[in-house]
């Protein structure tokens, strides 16, 4: 894929920092009052879209979610927080981290539930990808973000060879 | 009521911002591909109640809502941004102010597209009104905001007073 | 904006009349099984702009609504009742006016909840404005409601011109 | 099952009566944007739920429903308008009579979707069967849907035992 | 219609066969904690539309559902089992049967819900009827479900042609 | 924790087996027409809870998500088919994996959207952890899988040091 001659934008990433609240509704739960895995995974996905949706200026789809623990219970009538901002812009594809808080607000407490790094990919309106603005990396947290999305998609590659390489290896022994 | 020795604490307006993002999905939109106005609504009261629960930190119960136009269409696609605070605590009840934008992304461009004031009244889980801490104004913007909101609290005790004399006037001719 | 020469047509209020029930499901609730607000709102809206849809018979959209109080709590179990009916209908829009009731049916009471009125603009498919039936009322209730749907559409006015030429005062200080 | 003693209440069909509307939103839609028919079958259920609720002042459940056809499609911006009422009372189950249909309000045609059937068991908050009032018809029509209620449930009862007796012969020759 | 030329396809029973597993989360049921029967025909609806959409490979829409019983309970927390697959295929139609289990997993309990029988009609993307493949049974019991079908059919049509008589003599009578 | 005492149960890994199907609604896509991502991850937590409560038979939640691929865009109108087992028990928690396909049944195409391994943990219904009974895997592929699982456990627990370690040295260095 080319895009030589167009004109290449770079933004900041501040400009595609995004914030979402949720206030958690019976609606949410399970049968134990629990926020829904899948239902915080959903949320995640969204605030994450926001961002790339702010840097890319352009549709985008999810690629692919990394590791993601989930290390605090959230319970209905709980406040959930949700940032998120592209830590960098590949060719047509943004890393975007999101990070998520859960505010007790009658106990007054506020803590980590998780965070997640995920991949969106920048297409036009038939789903073709297009290109997406650099990513300019300016505090000290911003730049080890970038390296850090770097180190990320190379571990990705890296393992998606090793797969192929094993599917391979499995084809030519059957 | 009366709350005589109850440790009536203060916070100020600060403390109860809240902010939501929502992206308008299609689900939220009517056969135009425009949203709803009621799920604006929806959006508007969830907002609202946030910072009547960061403020009072109990449940809270909408009571009221002040006249609300809505000045600029929301598209599917659209992000929607909601911002909130509480303007002023009464006995029982706070005045929350919301305002919306609407940021077409793709289009990079941002609009106002209402305000709105919430009156919420704080409850204990039997449904009970209980006190909320007193809100201190401390930016000239939040005075206003303070002052403002006392002046839209009398005009409505005026409104419900001028409904209930009509009332009675017109069982007395009946 | 001018139609002349469109052949307005003429429709009473009664045609407009509109009803829907709710049953309130835990869905629609918050922690303490009260009907959320903004739930309600949605219904309202909803409910409206069937009148004003089915005055105009062309696609509507939400343009403000008036004050809202909500006097009684709405529970979990209960049926929620709501009707709407177009009070008047200017060049492009229509005043609806939507009552809402509460039926406790285990218990057999039914109380008022509130009352809303809400203007809705007709609009084609591009979402450009387009003219509406006018509205003849025919009982002693319809022109009262009638006459009071002009004034309040003045007293909206008169508010518009006064914030703008705050906003005037505001800027030539500046 | 014996509840003698127990006051036993009459009530007349009117009483019972329950009206919804619902505007087709795409929320509601298949891919071509027709209602989904279990989206009907859904509305249905709700507003049968509530005359049975009306008549018997108590939880209920569906228990069935009767063959249904849907001789006419319903598009994303209908309205759709459902009528219910209670044909019959048994001892702790009721009859109820539901009939739909779609107003196409931009093209002013109005009509019937299809009707149904449904029974609903009156239970306590345990889910134990209780009694309901008896139903007596008043009118000439109300008087014949009670007639059909009682030969359709004898239709249901024989259908039951020859589905038994068949699966008795069945298990005998195995 | 007559689709003469039309290299017709033959499929068999076991292509069509679909499942679906739902978790009853609190959204789905009533006050009570169950489910809604509403939501349940909603489920059955939606699998029995896949074996249509299987075995046809056009659009379906739902055309009629046979009498259902809800012989057993089901509650939140359950686990609900729904299988279909199409019995018989005619002209632009198919029968489609579906089946319903509810599994209580904590209990270790397993039972039968209910049985469904719904007719899909196979339509093209402007909503005319279009011909789908004949179905050749080839089990037992496939042959045994084919035979139903047709013999449900025929009772559908002489119970519509009894209506329609009925129709015409009243209105003979009027 | 220490359960000692307790018959601990064993289960193989067939028990655990889930299936959904979902039809793809305009309900679950974005303005594009595409699933969502995060409603996609919704349905492949509710698929993989599913068989985590069948092989624990007790409350279960989401503790961690594994990295995630979306190798193929799902659209509007597609049947996706998800699948789970759960691959390892560990002593209150075990790894389930789930698979998912699209098939787009008019073009008659089935293709891999992607594969996630997600841990639940078992709890009582105060959500204290509760121990599992153990997996014997017995086919050639279950044994491999539960390998795997058990190398993924100790490379997200390396991870885990790897993390505390870095936060304890940087807390030194302040």
């Amino acid at each position: 894929m080319e895009f030589s001659g167009h004109p290449r934008l770079v933004r900041n990433a501040a400009e595609s920092e995004s914030e979402m609240t949720e206030l958690v509704l019976p609606n949410d739960t399970n049968t134990l009052g629990n926020l829904l895995g899948g239902r915080l995974m959903h949320f995640i996905d969204l605030v994450g879209a926001m961002a790339a949706y702010r840097h890319g200026r352009t549709h985008v789809v999810t690629a692919s979610m990394e590791h993601i623990d989930f290390i605090a219970p959230v319970h209905v009538g709980d406040l959930l927080i949700l940032k998120s901002r592209v830590n960098r812009a590949f060719n047509t594809s943004m890393e975007v981290g999101v990070k998520v808080w859960v505010e007790n607000t009658i106990a007054g407490t506020h803590c980590h539930v998780g965070s997640a790094y995920l991949t969106f990919v920048a297409v036009d309106s038939q789903g073709r990808r297009v290109p997406v603005p650099a990513l300019r990396p300016e505090t000290e947290d911003e730049k080890r973000r970038y390296e850090d999305a770097g180190r990320r998609r190379e571990m990705r590659q890296l393992e998606l060879e090793r797969k192929r390489a094993a599917k391979a290896a499995e084809l030519a022994k059957a």
